[in-house]
This record gives C-alpha cells, structure tokens and sequence, in this order.
C-alpha cells in the first residue's frame, strides 16, 4: 500500500477494516492503481433513459457483458450497475474488478411530480454478487440511505452516493449551480458517504443566500478547476473521495479540459458512463486512455 | 439437456441451480420442449377484470380445472394464474405441468387513480402448490418486486415480471409505443426477471427524447418483426427470455402473423390467454396448435 | 397422469400439492414413468463408507457428475446424494432427473458407540438447489426428523425416509430380521415419511415378543416375495411407497431373484447404489435395464 | 481470467458469484496467481499450540503484523488467522491480501477427551474485518459446519475446511493414514466445502475394511505424489481444490520433496505454517520462493 | 491525546470508534491519565467468595458505594463489578469513572466438577448503566464470550476478558505457571479481548511440550520482570493492553515489588482488589497512591 493510498484511507479510520478493505480494492486496482484518483464506469442509463436512448447509439453495448469487458479493458478502478446488469455478467467475470451494485434506481416512464427512486436491489444482494460498495442515489429523497448504509458497512461494503439535487425547489440550471453541487457534497458526506458522486460544478449559483456568502468571502467562481477546489474543499476539505460526472455527451477537447480542471482542482477523478459507451468500443477505450493518462500524470 | 437449453441457462450462471433447474423444466416441457420458445397459458383475468367479461364467453372456463386441462393438453410450456385459481385445480394436476403463480392482482372495483396491483399471495403459497416460479406485474410501482424476488430465487423459484407500463403519464397508445415496450423489457431485467412479459409493440413513439434516439439511430420501427427483435435486443441482447402477450381479442390470422414475426424478431415465445380460453376448447387447441407449429419450425 | 399415478398420489391427500407435484414428478420420471415403480439411485457411500471402499472398483465413479449421467441414462425415477455431491454437478444437470437431499450422513471415521448421523445440509439447501425432496436416515435416534420434515412439507418437498434400525439392542442378523424391518418401515411411516426405504428381509425373527405373534397368527417368514408382501402391509397397508435396498454388493442373478420378488410381494420398488456404480458403465446400464425391464413388466 | 482459473472456477458452478469472486481473488494473488496453485499461511498455532511453543524460535512473529507482512511479502495467495490475529493487523494491511478467518479454534490448556473445538468467531465478523473466506476445523465433530456453511456463502464467502480426523477411534499413525486422508477428503468436500485442507497421507492404511478395498482395486500406495493423486481423486475426482500441510517441522529438503509430489499428483498446493514463521524472515521467504517455483513451473 | 495514548489506541484500529473512545476514557482518566498505565479496582469477591470473606475484614465495604468512593478518590482507572453492586451505586456517580460491568460471575455454594461462570448481565445492561466495557471470565470454557464481544463492540464497550487457566487438566500450581499464563494471555488476544487481564506468573512450567520450548528457545523464567516481559510478547506482542492481578492477600512491599516488576517487564498495570478494600480505607488509599507513583514515573 503505498502513501497516497494509505493517507485516503486514513480519512475513513472510523470504517471497519471491511470498508477499508473495499476502498482500498478500488484505489489499487487499474490503471490508476495506487495514485488516489478514480475512473469509474457507471452503466445505469439502460434503466434510467430506456435502452434506445443509451444503446442505440453503439449496440453492443445492449449486452451486459460488454460493459464489464470494457471497463476492464480500459482499466477502470470500479463498475457500477443496477441488479440485472450485474446478475447478466458477473459469473463471468468474478473477480476481475471491483463492482458497485447500484441500489435504487428510477425510469422515465411515468410521468411523476419530484419522483423518488425505487430501492430495486439489497446490501444482501450486493454481498451474493461479491460487490464492493453499493450505490445510492439521493435526492429528492435521502431517509432511506440510513439504513442501507448502517447494514452495508456493518458488512464491510463500501457507501457510494449519488448526490443530484433536484426536484421542484431547483431549476434547472440549479442543478449544476456551484453552491447546490458544493451543497450535495457536503450532504452526502455528511450522511455517511464513503464515496460522493457528483456533478461538474457550473459557475451560476442558485440560492441567494449562499450567493450572499460566496460574494462576502470572495469564494472564486472561475476557473472550473476553482470551483472543483471549492468542492472538494465542501466535501470535508478534501477527506472523502469526491468524484465528478461529465453529464451529458460532450466533444472529447472539452471533456479532457474538464478532467484537466478536476485533477487541477483536487477532485479524486470522474465517473464516465454515456461518453464512453455511446461511441465504438476502441474509441471509447482510446479516450479513458487520454482521461487516465491525465489523471496519472 | 440439448444445445439450445443449455445455451439459454448460460446465461443465468448467476442464479443458483434451483432457479436453473425450474427454467429448465418449463424450457423442456410441453410441444416446444428443447427449441427454447415458450407459450405460456395466463388467467388472471377473473381477477384482473371480472368473471364474466372473463368468461362467459366460454362458460366452462368457470372451472378452474378446465384451465390446467387445456393448458395439459395443448403442451405449453406453463400455465400462470392467482392462488385461488391454482389452489382450486392443482392437487388434480400435480406434477403435470410447470406452474407460475401471480402474486400480485388488480381488480376494476374500486375507481382509483394510478392503482396499484395488491400482493395477494406469497412466495410460500408457490412453493407449497408446487410451483416453478412466481409472477409479479411491475407498474405503476415495482419496490415491492424486490424482497419478493430475492426470497423467491433463494428458494430456487424462477421470476417471471409482467412488465406493463401505465398511469397518468402514459397515453393510451403509448402503452404498446415501441419505446415504451423497449423500456419496459430492459427495466424488468433490470429489476432481476428471469423471465419478462412485455406487449406486442406497435410502431408508434411516446417519448419525445427516445423519439430523437430511434430517428438518429436509424432503429426500424417496421415491419412488427423488426420491433421484436429491437424489444429483445433491449432486453439484454437477448441474454434474457422475452415473451410476448396479444393484448386484445382479435382473428386468428393476426395473431398467427404476430407469432410468426415474434418467431423472426428473435423472441422467445407467447403468452396466449383470452384468445385460447374465450373459444371452444377444440378450437382452443387447434389455434394453439398452430402457434406451437410456427415456434416449433 | 395415468390411473396408477393417480391411485398412489390419492395415498398422500393430506399432502400439499407441492408435495403431491413433487411425488408425481418421481412417480412421472424415467423408464418407470406412469409404473408407479421406482428405481432411485443412492450415492452417499463416499460419505457413509469412504471413497475407495465406495469407488476404487470403478474409478470413474470418484467424479460426482458421473452419477448424474448414470441415473439420467438409466432412465431412474430419482437421485440421491450429500450435499457436496449434489452441489458439485447439479448446474450441469439442472431439471435433467428428481433430486433427493440426504440431510443427514455418518461417516466411519471415529469409533462411536451408537453413533447418531450429523445433520449436513437443510431444507434451504434443497430449494437452493432444485431437489424434491430430503432424505433423512433415522436410527439409532429419529427425534430430528419432526422439525425437518414439518419444514420440508411446508415447503413442497418430499420426505424420504431410510430407516434401518442398529444400535446397542439389536444383533447384525437382527438389522434384516422381518419384524425389524417390519416395525421400521411402519415407524418412518408414522414419522410421516412419503417414502419409506427398509432393507430387503431375512426369515429370520429378531424379538421374542414379536415371534410369538408372527407364530400365532400364521404370518409367512417364506419365500421372500411373501416377506415383502408383509413389509408392505406393515407399511399402511401398501398406502405408503416402501422401496428395498438390496444391502451389500451381491451377483445379479440372485438380486434380480430379489427385483422379482419386490414386484411380488407389491414392493415399489428399489434402491440400488453400489450393485450399479461399482461396476463399469455399460454394465451397470445393462443391470438397471434388466431390473426396470421386470418392474415395467 | 486465464484458462486454467476459468476452468477451476466452473467446477464450482452452484455458488453464487460472490463466492466464485472471492474463489477468483485466491486463484489469482500472489506470485502463484493464475497457475491454480495455492500457498497459503496459516498461523492458528499461537491459539492452538500456545505463544512460546509458536513463537520462541522467531521472537519477531509474536506481533500479529508479522504474519501479514510475511504472507505478502512471499506472495501467498490468502492469510489464515483467528479472530485476535486478524483484529490486530488487517486496518494496516487492508485490501493486500485475501483473508480466511479461522471461525473455531482449540486450545491445549485443558485436558480433555475428544475435545471440540470452539467456535470463536462469527461470518459477521469475517465480513466486517473483509475476509474472503471462512475457515472451520472439522473433527471429533462437524454438524456445526452446516449453518456456517450456509450463512458464509449466502453472504459470498468461500468456505475453507480443515479435515484432520482425530479422537478416541484413531491412532496416532492413523491421522495421517492414506485411507483417513482420503476419507477426509471426501467428507470435507460432501459437506460443501469450497477448500478442503488434509494432511499429506502416508502409506499407512487404518481401517481393516478400507485395506481390503485398496488391495482388490490396487490403488497404489507408492511413491508420495501416487497418494496425493489418489487423495485429489477422492476429492471429487480434482473437482475441489485440495491443499496439503506440511505437518510437523522437518527439513527444507523433505518439505521440497513433498512439494514436487503435491504437484506431480494434481494437488493444488500448500498450507504452511510453522516451517516458515519459526524461522528467521529472510530463510523463510527463501524457502516460500522455493515452494512457489515448484508449483509455478 | 498524548503520544502513547495514540500509540495503544492505534493497537485497536480495527474496532469502531465507539470502542476507542471507552479505551480513550480508560487511558486518559484517574492519576495515571495519558500514561498509558492502568490501575483498576475490581470487586466481585462478594459474588465470588461469599460476603463475610470478602466485607468483614473491612466492614463499612458492604455497603456497593463504598468502591466507588475508593476507586474515585484513589484515582483509578476503572472500576469493575457485577451487575448488582453497579446498579447500587451508578446513579450517585454518574460520569465520575469510567465502569466495566462483570457480564459473568460464579458462586462456591455448589460444589462443581469444573464449574463454568454463570452469564448474569447483559451488553445492554451495561448500556443501560452508562459502562464503557463489559468484563468476561473465560475457563473452562469461552464459546460464549464470542457472541457477547460481538454485541458489545458492536455496541462501542471494550471487552475485558479475565483469563485465568483452570479445571480438571491443570494442577493448582499449573494456574499460575509461566507457560499457562503467557498461553492464556495469547487466548484472550485470540478471542478479541481489548484488555486482557491474567495472573502474575511464577517460574514454573506446567506443560512438558512447552518446557522444551522454552528450554530451547532460552526464555528466561527469573526474575519476575523477566516473566512478565514474556507474557506481554505473547500477548501480540505488547499490542493488546495486559494487566495483572495480584492473586491473594499479601504484604505490601511484595506487592509493590510486584507492580515494580510489572512495570519493568512492559506490562500495563494491575488490577487490585482484595489489597484495598479488606483495609481501612486511609490505608487502603495510601496503598494505591504507592502502586501509582511506581506506575507513573
């Protein structure tokens, strides 16, 4: 276990050696193994977005097993899926990488006011299926987590969270507001989280208030790489692993921009799903290529 | 155990072997044993929509006898109702066909908005009466499908998930939309199903945001055997047995053409209730005969 | 389900249906399907006996998928086996042949005086791995049998019965005795066994009190067919299945004299394990069809 | 996943991919990873034996990280430990090695007959400290074995036997006679065992019955890796990985020797304990080095 | 918190914080705060020996509130009691010193064949008492301590185990033999104790196969230091707090050569009861600031 390794643990000396273990599985694993940051492949859009929105575009990936394959190809340090993606694959690739088994889950067939997700898999089901870590995603919602959390780490299984506000309070370009996303960082850690997802910071800030306090101390809203230090920093001033999604698909120029600003910034790395999946498979592995490269660097 | 079998539970290796071995008696019995298609004989619709709509149109269907003989007789694959219907024949059956009890229902009684199908059987009552796995009708609201699922596959059942999209979000016409059915499919296997139900899709596109994946993805939405094959392409790439129901009463000639094209779009089979049960049992047979002969060629 | 099946499954109209499907599936299975024989092959001799003692004579025995393919080529209603055994073949061979967990097994290891078998596995473990029923040796203790069979039933499942009583009180000529085997096979009735298993009865008399009676009331101690016959009749008047064991390896004309005399004497059937797996393949394929050829007769 | 790990994972085929993924982990750490070879260190003598009897001779190995540093550092594919040992080092050494809990134990500080050992740890706490297995000493008894068994796989752990017959019906020679041994085995493996662990057999045969089948059948008694295969063989015929202790301390020579008959008879490798702790640090990784060529080549 | 207080915390990293915070109130209260040393006053003699042999000496020590007094002003670190003399007192020094509920205690009014302590309190009565850790006597048996320190850890108390070798297989000199108690020490660490707590040893040696031992491996048996030094190495090696009890009534200055020689030896203090609360409290005072004044500088 080498020191950057080590010291990231030493964050979570209140875990069991269970959860410590699980983390340490996904720091030293791939292709960024041992240097504290993280690329992982999260494979929900086939249940959240419907299969053609997330499939079509490239459809090998319809088959689970393709998404396994490539994120041990490209050496990625965790995978993360629903319950059917997992079952579809992993007896046939036990072993291979670290899997997060993603714990509730919502689709967009119905048309609902502020909906919650769906608990669609248990802290039980992650252990039968040899996960590491579970994942949930709060907002609008978060009281079911307590439990989740309490029985997955009791079982040595790391607490991955998915923290996206939204609902009716926000608007729309709340959601990537840099104090929102500052906020759901703080609120996830401050639930427990072991591992807090969440999305890359815009410079708009939502809630007066809080525009009030980022004015009054001078919190910097540019450069991205700023606003991803003022995260981190949100986020027990850099104590918990606060990874960065990338949103929606995006051209690869601006994307290695925002990998560049993240690394610049602090954050422990990204979870890329749909701008890898969506494009053949060798491009797909080339860019994660150039995104670990950086992040290795 | 031929090739095609084998090559089908391959792709539960997750699931341990009680579950294999309940997909495998009804993937081995009945006319189409061993060709991997299924036609499943359902009636709930007693319960779901009332006895004599159900039927009086064949007035020995009253009997829930007459439901196991027909489904004997016909050689399908299973035969899938609610407790009452099972308790009240299959003590005269037993062992003679595999058995799938529904357990959740809806009835008409009651006006609601949105309703959701009651739980009104247990996965104790499946193993008591001998049954192979249990049925379950996801939507409005699936939670309930998961501690059901997982109590139900440690006890070596196989679940087989309705998965019928509707409420205040979903058009009539969207109910069968291709997008909708798609969607359907994938979250059913999503959810864990070792066996999904979905409706027949019609070429039609409900959502607006999955309407811009099909067109820029060039997803055929015709002819109906190339819908087929993109619902089992979303149900896992085919790594998951989908089966399709006929929805409403129509002439023969139609639905032996919807076999036909579920045979060529790559499904794994029917599920043929009131277009069997609400005829004369001759005829009954003889239409399921030919069913049976377009799945077996 | 034939007119036999039909008369011996109306024995057990206390039963479940799940028990009922489950005796059937036996009752439905193999050469003898429809006979209302059995022929069921037992393989807990490595645990009982030790491996070489049980399998050196035919090496390709040591590998448990071998009895899978033996009882499935035979055509046997059913296959018993351990746990370890089970689990070590039972994906390969899933819905292929009825399943018999053997919950309890001794083994030869240690000197015990009146050694009680372990418990090994529960009835979880048989819905886990797709069996009908358990097996359950009773003798010299059979207190433990109440719980599982309670729980066994409950959950659909068959209860086998081996009683072979032994212990302190009885002489090694006394474990075959007639009223020994006699009172056993009524004891494991009592216990609510659905099949009862006894060993194949000597002329001899074990327990004074017991010959006193055989003597006054003329029961016949010859020829075997006859002592099967009042096996039988001990065992509810024919209203329980109540199978032989043929005991230690012997020559095929004299256990085909046996065969012979269950059929008779209105056995259902037999038990055969070591007379078949300890010898090469083909001629214990032969021996099998020999026997079922006289109990199909 | 190379071949040879794919192909011994298979023949676990009724786990479930938890277990199969803490299987796969074993199978591929340390310097042995993807041969199917095992080097595994056990230290439970400091419980077994007593702290001076374990550790006089290397006075550093009294610290529990120690062993940790050892089993790492030599490249062994798992740890094994009681609870305290484990406790007092796995927080610094999370995630570096796979890790076995020894789940009961035996102390020598009571004179006793026959004595049991007692179960000193739970499947919770081998969650809770990250271990992939649980281990557990069968003889003078092993009905405990069941419920462990149950609970620490439905929770994905592998389940490592320990099967050294002892007790008032075995001499002392006997224990590692060739026949116990493979009798052992057998039972190990019948009981489920995932790893089963004996001790490398002599040519002693115990038991008057076992003798007679070893002569009629001419299993042979000579050389050492002709017992070892007879022993792989009674362990499902190579279907189960079985690994072999040392014993007693002796010379690097002998141990050697065995090593090379281990592998030449298709064992899977070795547990060893006291001849490597026992000696200084640099003469036992020289020795571990030794051990693992032998199997690598 | 203090360097050494850090580095004995960081012994215990895998237990939960609430674990570390009680051994934190143990280490850092009474005169010997932040040295890392411990002074514990323990009475369950009233229990154990019967009250006359334990208060008459002294009698105003029958009334429980007495110890707490004396343990408080002496400035202990911890008082231990049954369940009784706690409950009789807690109230009235609520938060003054930090208490261990003894969860096991044995009478002498029958007259047993290796008497097993009987379970008289509960993790949850020392919860309800406001305890920071839960004593346990261990021999002739400990299979019960397993689920006891589960709970209680799990609940945030230390476990004290008091582990004293004793029964049918151990002379009386034997229970304080070198050998016996440096193995029981190693048992307690084994079992997960945080303290461990053991008799002071003397030079003989009980068992033959340790004396070769420690002939061999020239562990020294004199002076007491010595003896000492040896018990804290096996109790993993100065990594699990050890303390020693003075055994009977003695005169002081061997009693203050003994704290000197633990002191030297490395161990962690002592447990003193009988010496202090069978005397006249000033003496009984006076005493204990001796014993501290050794253990602080």
């Amino acid at each position: 276990m080498n020191k950057r390794v080590r010291e990231i643990l030493d964050f979570y000396r209140s875990e069991n050696p269970g959860v410590l273990t699980n983390l340490a599985r996904m720091l030293n694993h791939g292709r960024l193994a041992g240097t504290g940051m993280f690329v992982i492949l999260p494979v929900d859009q086939g249940f959240e977005h419907g299969p053609a929105r997330s499939f079509a575009p490239n459809p090998p990936a319809y088959d689970p097993r393709y998404h396994f394959a490539l994120a041990c190809e490209a050496g990625c340090n965790a995978y993360a899926a629903p319950l059917g993606f997992l079952e579809a694959g992993v007896a046939d690739f036990a072993g291979e990488i670290p899997l997060i088994l993603k714990l509730n889950n919502h689709d967009l067939l119905l048309n609902e006011h502020d909906p919650a997700p769906a608990v669609t898999a248990s802290v039980k089901d992650a252990l039968r299926l040899g996960c590491g870590a579970v994942g949930f995603t709060i907002y609008p919602v978060y009281e079911q987590l307590r439990e989740i959390a309490e029985e997955a780490k009791a079982r040595g299984l790391a607490v991955v969270v998915w923290s996206y506000p939204r609902g009716s309070g926000i608007s729309h370009e709340g959601e990537t507001a840099l104090d929102v996303v500052a906020y759901a960082a703080q609120i996830a850690a401050q639930l427990g989280a072991n591992i807090v997802k969440v999305k890359l910071p815009s410079a708009h800030l939502e809630q007066p208030e809080a525009q009030k306090a980022y004015e009054a101390n001078h919190v910097p809203l540019e450069p991205l790489a700023a606003r991803v230090r003022h995260v981190v920093q949100s986020c027990f001033d850099g104590r918990r692993i606060v990874i960065f999604s990338g949103g929606a698909k995006e051209d690869d120029a601006t994307l290695l921009d925002e990998v560049r600003a993240i690394r610049q910034g602090g954050g422990f790395g990204s979870i890329i799903g749909r701008n890898t999946f969506q494009r053949p498979r060798a491009q797909a592995l080339e860019l994660l290529r150039q995104v670990m490269a950086i992040y290795a660097s």
